[in-house]
């Protein structure tokens, strides 16, 4: 073959890591513990040979004294003696951005875990490598250590993905399995995953959503060839689910999971986070606690599930590697599986015009008629009941107290819709609203079809 | 980037297809209709060139008529206008064998599905494509429409796997999953499963767990760095299965699976095919019918799992187009992970120092002492037991009729052992047979726990 690459090869591939938290020290361990299987399987000795983060000092329990240090991340990235940049900084824009676009610029592959970055500047990076002629890996960035990326830009042949979605936060997963699993409350369960160590201190980035928009606005672009397009995305969190959804779900064939939903339709593609009602029997219900899953369904694979740790040092590091490893052995792909300038604009399907099942939650006042207004409302705008349920074991207000059926109190109503429009829903509960037969805000959880 | 391979990524990729069973016609129907797409992607335009099947006249559903038609697939793989040969004959050794060394030599590239040339021939194979310098992917070999081969290659990093697991086999999947819904013979089970083209006409390969051990025998290959020893796999079929056996593994929070599953231990490498009682709380237990899953677990990743379709036309044919792709992108690995020179030899570890739990159920005469005697050798021989059952209700003969307990007949008793070394166990259920308590051979199961 090339007598350029194979000399290449021969030469130790010099690896530079920006950030050394968990992963960054993993994957320091991991490449000092495997440096041999590494050379007898790639050929190619791979090593760390300079590092960067906030304090030198610090104990991570690795010995960095043997490598370069630099106080600065753009100038690790440009480092003569560093052939690969490694980012495990974090953050969208700030030293991340500005480091991975010098080690670009410079014509040097990278490898990052940082999918804010990503789902902010991933086309522009994406251009900026194939410009520059090298790669850029990113599989660490989604589902820590399942393989997606690759799965999606190499394994799937010419297979057309129609719909992708999953489980993409492990801290959401573990919250709603507890609150399946346990009488407890989101805001119990939050304290504990947090004491455990599965849930920030600011915990909005996880249970709004937000960080599952991210991961999923990057699996759209590469099912779709389309650019990413991460303020696109419709977002809603888990903070309000109560054990009374959980339980109505339970009772119904149904688990409540923190769905990240990408399809495309007639009007676009759709992009969606939100807790969501899945059958008990189906695969992604299984999928419990920490654990991620992505499930892609193609127009030649019905259903291909991959599931496994989204987080956790070395898992995450073994990723990194893998993508270090491709870049060993002198892999060049467009880092979002297409060429950025062949990728289309992102067309975003209104999500008034998403349709499915809704479960629908309502505080009905306990006074005559109310169901039957509440319902006329709903046949008005075409939208057919699959369940009604209104019973007093379920009667039981957000504060957890039980109410009794005297006049003036109110009963908890739960229905459950046929495939309706998102829009027809949102006309109909704001007429029920208006009709004054119910107290607060409706819960409406959308319901995804397997 | 390197002139040489950007020259050579303009001129199309001419494919030559020796079989046009299923998959074949398939992937000729894709390959047409994602023409434009995969040159937009890869750069590169993808064309068949020349195909070789049984009968030129069959009706496939596909016009072959602008491809140039080989009697031979060894011509085929050999025509100096064909760049890359795919082999999709079927056979451990004649045309297929003959035709893909006959590519490899001629310093093409090869795509084959065939697990049984590569569980016979692999290593060999891949040394020849080592030699000439070019790739032989088989993804659709292992799991047909699952990517484990590419995550093994290539997705796991440096991680080292302990050990792998899975179901391999659709129509043994099938068979199981339907027993453990229905109160369905095996015997009847199988004839559904013919009807519906699940199995073949000669069950043997499937049902006997052949075609379990050859995936396996290539995926322990890829997890533990070593010569592919397919002959070496420990193998029982699903046969023997009963609706007993499946009734009592569900009462007591299991599901019998088909698993083949390979480990590492201090005396070798455990590769084994046989039905295993799984926990039903397991992911494994939760893959029913014709899906495939593999569970990987690794020193960095506690349990990756990938699931979807193990077979079909479409789902293979698209595995199959992945590895061309890969090719088209200039893409040379080593076709087994690592350079068969560095591959070690396969050690068996023998059954007999297998250690597990294990399922037993016996045809006990109903005589006083009997359960004594059998729980007391089982107790010579350090063997521990977890769970005992013997009652009225499970006590049904190989016929399906109930037996009274009268003097003379038999009783169904289950033992539910704790970890136990099979060479123990062996040595236990000869004795207890010797004692002439027991009527017949003991049905043994295996117990795997995650």
């Amino acid at each position: 073959m090339d007598e350029h690459l194979n000399n290449d090869k021969i030469k130790p591939l010099r690896i530079g890591i920006a950030g050394l938290g968990t992963v960054g020290a993993a994957l320091v361990l991991m490449l000092e513990k495997n440096a041999k299987q590494i050379q007898r399987k790639h050929g190619r000795m791979v090593k760390v040979v300079a590092v960067c983060a906030r304090s030198r000092s610090r104990d991570r329990g690795i010995d960095i004294s043997g490598f370069a240090w630099h106080d600065d991340p753009v100038a690790l990235a440009k480092d003569e003696n560093v052939d690969l940049f490694v980012e495990l900084i974090g953050g969208e824009d700030g030293p991340a951005l500005a480091s991975v676009k010098a080690a670009l610029e410079a014509g040097k592959p990278v490898v990052t875990a940082n999918k804010a970055l990503l789902a902010k500047h991933g086309v522009d990076l994406a251009a900026l490598a194939e410009k520059s002629g090298v790669h850029m890996g990113f599989e660490a960035a989604v589902a820590g250590g399942i393989p997606v990326i690759k799965t999606l830009r190499e394994g799937l042949g010419a297979a057309s993905v129609t719909r992708v979605y999953g489980i993409l936060n492990g801290t959401c997963n573990y919250i709603l399995t507890r609150m399946g699993n346990e009488d407890i409350s989101f805001a119990d369960c939050l304290k504990d995953a947090q004491a455990l160590g599965y849930a920030e201190a600011d915990p909005t980035f996880d249970v709004e959503g937000f960080d599952t928009a991210h991961k999923l606005a990057i699996l759209t672009s590469l099912c779709f060839q389309c650019k990413i397009a991460a303020d696109e995305v419709f977002v809603e969190g888990i903070t309000a689910i109560t054990q009374e959804d959980i339980k109505v779900a339970a009772e119904l064939g149904y688990a409540i999971k923190l769905l990240g939903i990408a399809k495309r339709s007639e009007k676009g593609i759709e992009q969606r986070v939100h807790p969501t009602f899945v059958p008990a029997s189906s695969a992604v219900a299984r999928v419990d606690n920490v654990l991620n899953a992505i499930i892609l369904e193609t127009d030649h694979v019905s259903e291909l599930m991959l599931s496994g740790p989204g987080a956790g040092g070395s898992a995450t590091a073994a990723s990194v590697l893998a993508d270090i490893l491709d870049i060993a052995r002198g892999q060049i792909i467009p880092p979002l599986g297409m060429p950025t300038a062949e990728l289309s604009d992102y067309k975003r399907a209104p999500m008034q015009s998403h349709k499915g099942g809704y479960y629908i939650r309502l505080d009905v006042l306990d006074v005559p008629g109310a169901l039957a207004a509440i319902t006329s409302r709903l046949g008005e705008n075409n939208i057919s009941l699959e369940s009604v349920i209104q019973r007093p074991d379920i009667d039981i207000d957000a504060s957890g107290i039980s109410n009794s059926s005297e006049a003036g109190k109110t009963r908890t109503l739960v229905l459950i819709t046929q495939d309706t429009l998102e829009a027809s829903l949102r006309k109909a509960l704001d007429q029920v609203a208006d009709d004054g037969h119910t107290i607060g805000a409706p819960q409406v959880i959308r319901i995804e079809s397997f």
